[in-house]
């Protein structure tokens, strides 16, 4: 069985909102777009923003919540990247929820809300590997 | 930027039941795993899944909730493997959220929630590509 995530769905109230926050803030492009649903091409998967009752009714579930038990992980090469990506991100419409600080495992990290309240932590984390292609291993 | 998720982490209540569901159902294996953490090299990416409460903490955020809105996918090869992993993922403490049938937009998939009710939907997609090494790309 292959360790493998082919994609992660964000649920989204508003598309314009939401594509600001990713293409604005983190800078990305997106691959596909239609009125319900942008797809950016990531390091290996895809990321999906997908109208939540659109997500609902393909998942046969109502009332999906936030802010969700989850978080995603962005992770920048050098400690003095998380600042500034942060702010730009609170700048497209993202809401800080921990100003960046030094966790007890090492790094430099902090986290922010995009405009769907789906949490991204901003991290230098020098215990992962990222080689160019943007391929992340757990070990340093 | 680069257009990259470092990681996913998965708020759990339990970390021995989530880690049947991971290890049992989909057959992964854990790359570390503390007291409190176990992470999952896949592809380009890590999967954690961390005690709730203590995500909560390092988000600086309580209330996390579920189910989220959000949704994971896992695609496989070929229509056929779809009903049977659903059915392994369910035996190893998962609940169908939607069996599987065939969505408007082409290919197969079902809904199938983690013990701690995190969505994933398992589907043959034609219009992903994935390789040998488990990379997944937008468009066939």
């Amino acid at each position: 069985m292959q360790q493998q995530i082919s994609v992660i769905t964000l649920g989204i109230a508003d598309l314009a909102r939401s594509r600001r926050f990713y293409v604005e803030g983190f800078e990305w492009a997106p691959v596909f777009q239609n009125e319900e649903i942008i797809f950016y091409q990531m390091n290996g998967l895809v990321l999906g923003t997908f109208q939540r009752t659109a997500l609902e009714a393909d998942m046969n579930r109502p009332g999906l919540m936030t802010p969700g038990a989850f978080a995603l992980a962005h992770n920048v090469a050098s400690e003095v990247e998380v600042d500034p990506l942060m702010r730009r991100l609170a700048a497209a419409g993202g809401r800080i929820l921990r100003p960046a600080d030094a966790p007890s495992h090492g790094g430099f990290r902090g986290y922010v809300a995009d405009p769907d309240d789906h949490a991204w932590e901003i991290a230098w984390n020098p215990g992962f590997a990222i080689d160019a292609e943007g391929r992340v291993t757990f070990g340093p």
